[in-house]
Protein backbone atom coordinates (compact mmCIF):
# COMPACT_ATOMS: atom_id res chain seq x y z
CA UNK A 1 0.00 0.00 0.00
CA UNK A 2 1.63 3.66 -0.95
CA UNK A 3 0.91 6.28 1.39
CA UNK A 4 -0.98 8.97 -1.03
CA UNK A 5 -2.52 12.33 -0.67
CA UNK A 6 -5.63 12.24 0.92
CA UNK A 7 -8.94 13.15 -0.17
CA UNK A 8 -9.31 17.55 -0.38
CA UNK A 9 -11.51 18.46 2.44
CA UNK A 10 -11.74 22.16 4.12
CA UNK A 11 -8.73 22.80 6.02
CA UNK A 12 -11.09 23.68 9.63
CA UNK A 13 -12.42 20.23 9.22
CA UNK A 14 -11.00 17.30 11.99
CA UNK A 15 -9.92 14.22 10.93
CA UNK A 16 -12.26 11.60 10.80
CA UNK A 17 -12.10 7.72 10.31
CA UNK A 18 -14.06 6.01 8.32
CA UNK A 19 -15.05 2.45 8.05
CA UNK A 20 -14.04 0.41 5.27
CA UNK A 21 -12.09 3.74 3.75
CA UNK A 22 -8.52 4.59 3.48
CA UNK A 23 -8.51 4.84 7.36
CA UNK A 24 -8.94 1.12 7.61
CA UNK A 25 -7.08 0.32 4.93
CA UNK A 26 -4.11 2.18 6.80
CA UNK A 27 -4.71 0.27 10.15
CA UNK A 28 -5.17 -2.97 8.69
CA UNK A 29 -2.12 -2.73 6.69
CA UNK A 30 -0.01 -1.22 10.07
CA UNK A 31 -1.49 -3.99 12.40
CA UNK A 32 -0.33 -6.49 9.32
CA UNK A 33 3.08 -5.25 9.65
CA UNK A 34 3.47 -5.22 13.13
CA UNK A 35 2.08 -8.55 13.15
CA UNK A 36 4.72 -10.00 11.28
CA UNK A 37 7.82 -7.71 12.67
CA UNK A 38 6.37 -9.20 16.43
CA UNK A 39 6.90 -12.58 14.92
CA UNK A 40 10.10 -12.45 12.63
CA UNK A 41 12.21 -10.06 14.94
CA UNK A 42 10.59 -10.36 18.58
CA UNK A 43 8.78 -6.87 20.29
CA UNK A 44 11.57 -4.88 21.01
CA UNK A 45 13.69 -4.74 18.05
CA UNK A 46 11.72 -2.82 15.45
CA UNK A 47 11.05 1.05 15.46
CA UNK A 48 7.91 3.00 13.50
CA UNK A 49 10.00 3.28 10.45
CA UNK A 50 10.18 -0.31 10.06
CA UNK A 51 6.56 -0.93 10.72
CA UNK A 52 5.71 1.64 8.54
CA UNK A 53 7.84 0.78 5.60
CA UNK A 54 6.38 -2.56 5.63
CA UNK A 55 3.14 -1.29 6.04
CA UNK A 56 3.59 0.99 2.38
CA UNK A 57 2.75 4.08 4.87
CA UNK A 58 4.92 7.61 5.46
CA UNK A 59 5.55 7.34 9.45
CA UNK A 60 4.01 10.46 9.78
CA UNK A 61 0.68 8.56 9.29
CA UNK A 62 1.69 6.10 12.45
CA UNK A 63 2.55 8.88 14.71
CA UNK A 64 -0.37 10.84 13.60
CA UNK A 65 -2.90 7.75 14.82
CA UNK A 66 -1.42 5.54 16.95
CA UNK A 67 1.25 8.63 18.89
CA UNK A 68 4.27 5.97 19.95
CA UNK A 69 5.37 3.08 19.15
CA UNK A 70 4.54 1.41 22.40
CA UNK A 71 0.51 2.66 21.34
CA UNK A 72 0.42 1.17 18.21
CA UNK A 73 1.65 -1.92 19.89
CA UNK A 74 -0.35 -2.34 22.57
CA UNK A 75 -3.77 -1.40 19.95
CA UNK A 76 -2.67 -4.02 17.34
CA UNK A 77 -1.78 -6.90 20.73
CA UNK A 78 -5.14 -5.70 22.55
CA UNK A 79 -6.96 -6.21 18.43
CA UNK A 80 -5.76 -9.76 18.24
CA UNK A 81 -6.43 -10.84 21.91
CA UNK A 82 -10.04 -9.77 21.56
CA UNK A 83 -10.99 -9.84 18.06
CA UNK A 84 -9.51 -13.32 17.32
CA UNK A 85 -11.42 -14.81 20.70
CA UNK A 86 -14.72 -13.66 20.52
CA UNK A 87 -17.12 -15.21 22.89
CA UNK A 88 -18.38 -18.91 22.39
CA UNK A 89 -22.02 -19.24 22.28
CA UNK A 90 -22.42 -23.29 22.46
CA UNK A 91 -25.87 -23.40 25.07
CA UNK A 92 -24.49 -24.36 27.99
CA UNK A 93 -21.97 -23.10 30.34
CA UNK A 94 -19.69 -26.27 30.17
CA UNK A 95 -19.38 -25.93 26.85
CA UNK A 96 -18.88 -22.37 26.29
CA UNK A 97 -16.06 -22.48 29.19
CA UNK A 98 -14.27 -25.03 27.34
CA UNK A 99 -14.67 -23.75 24.17
CA UNK A 100 -13.51 -20.32 25.46
CA UNK A 101 -10.61 -21.72 27.48
CA UNK A 102 -9.09 -23.69 24.33
CA UNK A 103 -9.12 -20.55 22.15
CA UNK A 104 -7.21 -18.39 24.58
CA UNK A 105 -5.13 -20.69 25.04
CA UNK A 106 -4.75 -21.34 21.16
CA UNK A 107 -4.27 -17.40 21.24
CA UNK A 108 -1.44 -17.13 23.08
CA UNK A 109 0.42 -20.57 21.96
CA UNK A 110 0.30 -19.81 18.34
CA UNK A 111 3.85 -18.67 16.73
CA UNK A 112 3.86 -15.51 17.74
CA UNK A 113 1.58 -15.91 21.14
CA UNK A 114 4.19 -15.21 23.64
CA UNK A 115 5.13 -11.84 21.94
CA UNK A 116 2.13 -10.63 22.11
CA UNK A 117 2.03 -11.45 25.82
CA UNK A 118 5.13 -10.56 26.03
CA UNK A 119 4.41 -6.98 24.25
CA UNK A 120 2.05 -6.76 26.82
CA UNK A 121 3.84 -6.82 29.60
CA UNK A 122 6.66 -4.63 28.24
CA UNK A 123 4.70 -2.03 27.04
CA UNK A 124 2.64 -1.65 30.53
CA UNK A 125 6.43 -0.25 31.66
CA UNK A 126 5.90 2.79 29.66
CA UNK A 127 3.46 4.21 31.46
CA UNK A 128 -0.11 5.93 30.11
CA UNK A 129 -0.30 4.16 27.16
CA UNK A 130 0.10 1.04 28.11
CA UNK A 131 -2.56 1.29 30.89
CA UNK A 132 -4.70 2.58 28.54
CA UNK A 133 -4.57 -0.47 26.33
CA UNK A 134 -4.71 -2.38 29.81
CA UNK A 135 -7.36 -1.17 30.89
CA UNK A 136 -9.18 -1.24 27.54
CA UNK A 137 -8.15 -4.87 27.12
CA UNK A 138 -9.83 -6.07 30.45
CA UNK A 139 -12.81 -3.94 29.68
CA UNK A 140 -13.65 -5.80 26.10
CA UNK A 141 -12.58 -8.99 27.43
CA UNK A 142 -14.87 -8.48 30.91
CA UNK A 143 -17.75 -7.55 29.37
CA UNK A 144 -17.60 -10.83 26.55
CA UNK A 145 -16.88 -12.83 29.66
CA UNK A 146 -20.54 -10.85 31.09
CA UNK A 147 -22.33 -11.47 28.29
CA UNK A 148 -21.39 -15.59 28.44
CA UNK A 149 -21.87 -15.83 32.20
CA UNK A 150 -25.08 -14.07 32.02
CA UNK A 151 -26.42 -16.22 29.25
CA UNK A 152 -25.71 -18.94 31.78
CA UNK A 153 -27.52 -17.56 34.82
CA UNK A 154 -30.74 -16.94 32.16
CA UNK A 155 -30.69 -21.32 31.71
CA UNK A 156 -30.84 -21.26 35.31
CA UNK A 157 -27.13 -22.55 35.46
CA UNK A 158 -24.71 -21.37 38.71
CA UNK A 159 -21.68 -19.46 37.02
CA UNK A 160 -19.01 -18.05 38.15
CA UNK A 161 -18.19 -14.66 37.97
CA UNK A 162 -16.17 -12.79 35.70
CA UNK A 163 -13.21 -12.69 38.43
CA UNK A 164 -12.91 -16.28 38.77
CA UNK A 165 -13.12 -16.90 35.07
CA UNK A 166 -10.13 -14.80 34.97
CA UNK A 167 -8.06 -16.17 37.66
CA UNK A 168 -9.19 -19.75 37.57
CA UNK A 169 -8.84 -20.11 33.35
CA UNK A 170 -7.18 -17.22 32.17
CA UNK A 171 -4.25 -16.29 34.49
CA UNK A 172 -2.74 -19.95 34.65
CA UNK A 173 -2.81 -20.25 30.85
CA UNK A 174 -1.18 -16.57 30.88
CA UNK A 175 1.20 -17.12 33.31
CA UNK A 176 2.75 -20.83 31.76
CA UNK A 177 3.21 -19.36 28.44
CA UNK A 178 4.64 -16.02 29.66
CA UNK A 179 7.16 -18.79 31.99
CA UNK A 180 7.61 -21.56 28.95
CA UNK A 181 5.72 -23.71 30.74
CA UNK A 182 3.87 -25.54 27.56
CA UNK A 183 3.13 -26.92 25.99
CA UNK A 184 -0.84 -26.64 27.02
CA UNK A 185 -2.22 -30.06 26.23
CA UNK A 186 -6.41 -30.53 26.43
CA UNK A 187 -6.39 -32.09 29.24
CA UNK A 188 -4.76 -29.62 31.07
CA UNK A 189 -7.25 -26.75 30.01
CA UNK A 190 -9.88 -28.73 30.83
CA UNK A 191 -8.46 -29.05 34.36
CA UNK A 192 -8.69 -25.81 34.61
CA UNK A 193 -11.94 -25.40 33.40
CA UNK A 194 -12.99 -28.47 35.63
CA UNK A 195 -12.15 -26.62 38.72
CA UNK A 196 -13.47 -23.53 38.20
CA UNK A 197 -17.08 -25.42 37.90
CA UNK A 198 -16.26 -27.74 40.66
CA UNK A 199 -15.74 -24.68 42.89
CA UNK A 200 -18.98 -23.42 42.20
CA UNK A 201 -20.21 -26.58 43.44
CA UNK A 202 -18.57 -26.92 46.42
CA UNK B 1 34.31 -4.49 48.07
CA UNK B 2 37.81 -4.57 45.91
CA UNK B 3 38.81 -7.25 42.92
CA UNK B 4 41.90 -8.70 44.70
CA UNK B 5 43.94 -11.62 43.09
CA UNK B 6 43.05 -15.15 44.55
CA UNK B 7 45.18 -16.88 47.27
CA UNK B 8 47.66 -18.64 45.44
CA UNK B 9 46.76 -22.20 44.30
CA UNK B 10 48.43 -25.12 42.20
CA UNK B 11 47.83 -24.36 38.49
CA UNK B 12 46.46 -27.65 37.82
CA UNK B 13 43.61 -27.30 40.72
CA UNK B 14 39.86 -26.63 39.71
CA UNK B 15 38.22 -23.23 40.77
CA UNK B 16 36.20 -23.63 43.67
CA UNK B 17 33.76 -21.96 46.00
CA UNK B 18 34.41 -21.88 49.58
CA UNK B 19 30.78 -21.05 51.50
CA UNK B 20 31.06 -17.72 53.20
CA UNK B 21 34.22 -17.32 52.09
CA UNK B 22 35.37 -14.31 48.75
CA UNK B 23 32.98 -16.65 46.66
CA UNK B 24 29.95 -15.69 48.63
CA UNK B 25 30.84 -12.27 49.41
CA UNK B 26 31.55 -11.58 45.67
CA UNK B 27 27.93 -13.31 45.08
CA UNK B 28 26.21 -11.32 47.93
CA UNK B 29 27.77 -8.05 46.36
CA UNK B 30 26.71 -8.45 42.58
CA UNK B 31 23.31 -9.46 43.43
CA UNK B 32 23.14 -6.81 45.81
CA UNK B 33 24.08 -4.88 42.76
CA UNK B 34 21.70 -6.39 40.07
CA UNK B 35 18.74 -5.88 42.70
CA UNK B 36 19.85 -2.06 43.23
CA UNK B 37 19.93 -1.60 39.56
CA UNK B 38 16.90 -3.77 38.46
CA UNK B 39 15.28 -1.36 41.61
CA UNK B 40 16.70 1.84 40.07
CA UNK B 41 16.88 1.79 36.61
CA UNK B 42 14.56 -1.00 35.79
CA UNK B 43 15.52 -4.69 33.62
CA UNK B 44 17.04 -4.19 30.29
CA UNK B 45 18.81 -0.82 30.99
CA UNK B 46 21.94 -2.03 32.54
CA UNK B 47 25.09 -4.17 31.42
CA UNK B 48 27.36 -6.50 33.48
CA UNK B 49 30.03 -3.13 33.44
CA UNK B 50 27.49 -1.13 35.40
CA UNK B 51 26.92 -4.32 37.65
CA UNK B 52 30.28 -4.88 38.34
CA UNK B 53 31.40 -1.28 38.98
CA UNK B 54 28.58 -1.40 41.70
CA UNK B 55 29.51 -4.55 43.31
CA UNK B 56 32.89 -3.60 42.96
CA UNK B 57 34.21 -6.47 41.12
CA UNK B 58 35.97 -7.07 37.54
CA UNK B 59 33.91 -7.73 34.82
CA UNK B 60 35.67 -10.72 34.28
CA UNK B 61 34.33 -12.26 38.03
CA UNK B 62 31.05 -11.57 36.65
CA UNK B 63 31.55 -13.54 32.99
CA UNK B 64 33.87 -16.15 35.16
CA UNK B 65 31.19 -16.94 37.21
CA UNK B 66 27.42 -16.23 35.50
CA UNK B 67 28.22 -16.19 31.59
CA UNK B 68 26.02 -13.62 30.86
CA UNK B 69 24.06 -10.71 31.79
CA UNK B 70 20.28 -13.14 31.54
CA UNK B 71 22.11 -15.61 33.56
CA UNK B 72 23.05 -13.39 36.12
CA UNK B 73 19.44 -11.85 36.41
CA UNK B 74 17.94 -14.86 35.88
CA UNK B 75 20.09 -16.33 39.28
CA UNK B 76 19.18 -13.02 41.17
CA UNK B 77 15.78 -13.16 40.15
CA UNK B 78 15.26 -17.03 41.44
CA UNK B 79 16.97 -16.38 44.36
CA UNK B 80 14.76 -13.57 45.35
CA UNK B 81 11.20 -15.25 44.29
CA UNK B 82 12.62 -18.38 46.45
CA UNK B 83 14.68 -17.31 49.57
CA UNK B 84 12.44 -14.63 50.20
CA UNK B 85 9.56 -17.12 50.52
CA UNK B 86 10.36 -19.61 52.97
CA UNK B 87 7.76 -21.93 53.30
CA UNK B 88 5.19 -21.00 56.26
CA UNK B 89 4.69 -23.96 59.40
CA UNK B 90 1.99 -23.01 60.98
CA UNK B 91 0.18 -25.90 61.76
CA UNK B 92 -2.82 -26.12 59.53
CA UNK B 93 -3.40 -25.90 55.72
CA UNK B 94 -5.59 -23.07 55.89
CA UNK B 95 -2.67 -20.92 57.83
CA UNK B 96 0.18 -22.32 55.60
CA UNK B 97 -1.77 -21.27 51.94
CA UNK B 98 -2.82 -17.92 53.86
CA UNK B 99 0.72 -16.85 55.07
CA UNK B 100 2.17 -18.21 51.61
CA UNK B 101 0.06 -16.25 49.37
CA UNK B 102 0.06 -13.01 50.98
CA UNK B 103 4.04 -13.51 51.43
CA UNK B 104 4.11 -14.77 47.32
CA UNK B 105 1.77 -11.21 46.62
CA UNK B 106 4.28 -9.28 49.06
CA UNK B 107 7.31 -10.34 46.92
CA UNK B 108 5.97 -9.27 43.89
CA UNK B 109 4.60 -5.92 44.85
CA UNK B 110 7.76 -4.54 46.41
CA UNK B 111 9.26 -1.81 45.08
CA UNK B 112 11.33 -3.88 42.51
CA UNK B 113 8.70 -6.92 42.70
CA UNK B 114 7.44 -5.91 38.90
CA UNK B 115 11.00 -5.70 37.36
CA UNK B 116 11.76 -9.03 38.94
CA UNK B 117 8.94 -10.32 37.26
CA UNK B 118 9.37 -8.56 34.57
CA UNK B 119 12.87 -9.90 34.29
CA UNK B 120 11.76 -13.67 34.51
CA UNK B 121 9.53 -13.06 31.34
CA UNK B 122 12.08 -10.81 29.44
CA UNK B 123 14.91 -13.16 30.37
CA UNK B 124 13.09 -16.49 29.18
CA UNK B 125 13.29 -15.19 25.90
CA UNK B 126 17.22 -15.51 25.83
CA UNK B 127 17.10 -19.06 25.49
CA UNK B 128 18.97 -21.67 27.40
CA UNK B 129 19.69 -19.56 30.61
CA UNK B 130 16.15 -18.34 30.70
CA UNK B 131 15.17 -22.07 30.77
CA UNK B 132 17.30 -23.17 33.16
CA UNK B 133 16.34 -20.65 35.51
CA UNK B 134 12.87 -21.03 34.90
CA UNK B 135 13.36 -24.69 35.63
CA UNK B 136 14.91 -23.97 38.79
CA UNK B 137 12.46 -21.90 39.85
CA UNK B 138 9.99 -24.37 39.41
CA UNK B 139 11.87 -26.60 40.68
CA UNK B 140 12.81 -24.67 43.92
CA UNK B 141 8.84 -23.75 44.32
CA UNK B 142 7.30 -27.11 43.67
CA UNK B 143 9.82 -29.01 46.28
CA UNK B 144 9.05 -25.84 48.79
CA UNK B 145 5.08 -26.25 48.06
CA UNK B 146 5.20 -30.11 48.44
CA UNK B 147 6.85 -29.62 51.68
CA UNK B 148 3.89 -27.76 52.82
CA UNK B 149 1.19 -30.14 51.37
CA UNK B 150 2.57 -33.20 52.73
CA UNK B 151 2.60 -32.06 56.39
CA UNK B 152 -1.01 -31.10 55.44
CA UNK B 153 -1.64 -35.00 54.44
CA UNK B 154 0.07 -36.12 57.20
CA UNK B 155 -2.04 -34.14 59.72
CA UNK B 156 -5.04 -35.79 57.28
CA UNK B 157 -6.05 -32.94 56.06
CA UNK B 158 -7.70 -32.91 52.04
CA UNK B 159 -4.82 -30.91 50.73
CA UNK B 160 -4.20 -29.44 46.94
CA UNK B 161 -1.53 -30.39 45.02
CA UNK B 162 1.49 -28.20 43.95
CA UNK B 163 -0.41 -27.45 40.32
CA UNK B 164 -3.53 -26.39 42.30
CA UNK B 165 -1.62 -24.17 44.35
CA UNK B 166 0.37 -23.01 41.11
CA UNK B 167 -2.22 -22.21 38.99
CA UNK B 168 -5.08 -21.11 42.03
CA UNK B 169 -2.94 -18.59 43.95
CA UNK B 170 0.29 -17.94 41.98
CA UNK B 171 -0.58 -17.60 38.66
CA UNK B 172 -3.48 -14.78 38.95
CA UNK B 173 -1.10 -12.87 41.56
CA UNK B 174 1.51 -12.82 38.74
CA UNK B 175 -0.49 -12.12 36.54
CA UNK B 176 -2.17 -9.32 37.99
CA UNK B 177 1.18 -7.81 38.68
CA UNK B 178 2.34 -8.53 35.20
CA UNK B 179 -0.86 -6.91 33.99
CA UNK B 180 -0.67 -3.86 36.41
CA UNK B 181 -4.37 -4.39 38.09
CA UNK B 182 -3.24 -3.78 41.85
CA UNK B 183 -3.06 -3.82 44.65
CA UNK B 184 -3.63 -7.27 45.33
CA UNK B 185 -5.74 -6.38 48.43
CA UNK B 186 -6.07 -8.82 51.48
CA UNK B 187 -9.45 -9.62 51.08
CA UNK B 188 -8.31 -10.75 46.85
CA UNK B 189 -5.14 -13.08 48.37
CA UNK B 190 -8.02 -14.52 50.89
CA UNK B 191 -10.28 -15.16 47.91
CA UNK B 192 -7.56 -16.98 45.66
CA UNK B 193 -7.59 -19.46 48.70
CA UNK B 194 -10.70 -19.81 49.61
CA UNK B 195 -11.49 -20.72 46.19
CA UNK B 196 -8.58 -23.47 46.39
CA UNK B 197 -9.70 -24.93 49.64
CA UNK B 198 -13.31 -24.62 48.71
CA UNK B 199 -12.77 -26.75 45.43
CA UNK B 200 -11.24 -29.62 47.32
CA UNK B 201 -14.40 -29.77 49.54
CA UNK B 202 -16.82 -29.68 46.00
Amino acid sequence: MKETQPPAAPPTSPPTRRPGGRSARVRAAVHQAVTELIAELGYGTFAVADVAARAGVADSSVYRRWGTLEALLMDVVVSRLTENSPMPDTGSLDGDLRSFAAKAAEDVTGPDGLALLRTVVTALATGPDGESARDRFLAVRSEQLQGMLERAHARGEDAPDVLEVLDGILAPIYVRVLFGVVPLTPDYIDGLVDRTLTRRAG
